[in-house]
């Protein structure tokens, strides 16, 4: 099965806007917060050192469908999902809920690139890597 | 013809990331200011006061299609270009160039409503509004 | 002894700028996140509703001095302490630490204030708040 | 006479909190986009490139002093000044004005530094900076 992962995330005052709720870009900042949480709790830092140089996740689209206004001090349940695991990309959804009630549907898809002296150079997934995508666990 | 708007926009420090480059959730930043550039170009801004209450436009839905990073200091051409007006939404896109050449696409779907006492409750665009948004200049 | 509050915060990538560090406008955005834990600790939102308007706390000052830098996915303790609690304002401190050093010390004064109909007016900060700053617990 | 830089910006949407008004955090945000204007009206990048490293300016303390709230859409006319130039850094401070009144002022002192493989490293002004920053002109 697919890596999925959870993370229990407040609505913080800087992050509303005069409208009073969550500003609609932000929903994009907590989905790379629960992505890089993802990495993380499966060992790796989502800039990773690989002797000679990093590997980074540069995004080639996104998107997000708004259902309901997150307000300030909700706490949201953010579901990562990897849908999608290519040559050299991956896609993943997040769900924004709050109280089993879904607020929000984000989608990204990232290139697995390789960065060298301030370059991107887009390159296959690592096999560890796509491993840990395609089962949310290691080969050990 | 539908309204269009441009704007010179250029990235600043805080907008980048440790990647060096316009972090991606700030391409939508940027959208909502050449968005309501555009209102105010045409005399309106985009928390109207209608007498009762706020007219104010939550998204629906985004999207975001990255072809190439932009970076510290660039200086960027917005072009913001309403696509399609609903009864109740619009549709507008956004188009970062650089030099003549595309970044990124953003598409935002936003709903016509009324703000009252914190909540929002759709409404049909009024009438010159809609006239603004299809044609980019008032009636008179 | 004074309200003294902790919390422990990851350094997020959007929160990093290119220079590869926690940009210096960030730390406020934190010390807020720790000051509205403190509330919510002592049972109150920062955003309380008194039947008639909310009590906010606007700022009047703003320091913030910087030690070493903090990077990406660094994890920080962050310490809350009230400093001083006037008839209108409060005074505290938010110090930044990682693995016991201090990388940042940043200080904050904000008055209580009444909001109704979008306008802030100052007020003595009232008595069970005035406890919960001066002891960290409320009276029963 | 020391540097002087003007720079009029809109506040904009995303910057406004629930409170609706510029969220004191992004006072920083601004200070960082006229004292980074300056430097451009004057020829140079704040990121400079000196054939073996780049020089930057980290922070070593800020401080603001908010006196008048800024809302939506408010133009602002940011007044850079530059207070005190010493051997290794430079003090400047920034003045939030709307029509002719100020609404908040702003302080940073800032290190030259020598950036080198990720690493901050404090290095004397270089002599073509210090009397731009001395006199808001180049020698020739």
């Amino acid at each position: 099965m697919p890596a999925e992962f959870h993370l229990r995330r407040r609505v913080q005052f800087a992050e509303t806007d005069m409208a009073g709720v969550l500003h609609f870009s932000n929903y994009f900042r907590l989905c790379e917060e629960v992505e890089h949480g993802f990495w993380r709790s499966v060992g790796h830092s989502v800039v990773l050192q690989d002797g000679e140089g990093h590997i980074s996740w540069p995004r080639v689209s996104v998107s997000c469908a708004y259902m309901s206004p997150a307000h300030f001090e909700d706490e949201l349940d953010l579901v990562f999902r990897v849908t999608e695991t290519g040559r050299k990309s991956v896609s993943f959804e997040v769900s924004f809920d709050r109280d089993g009630a879904r607020l929000a549907l984000a989608t990204i898809k990232a290139v697995c690139c390789e960065m060298r002296g301030g370059r991107f150079k887009s390159i296959e997934i690592p096999d560890d890597l796509r491993q840990l995508l395609e089962t949310g666990r290691s080969g050990e």
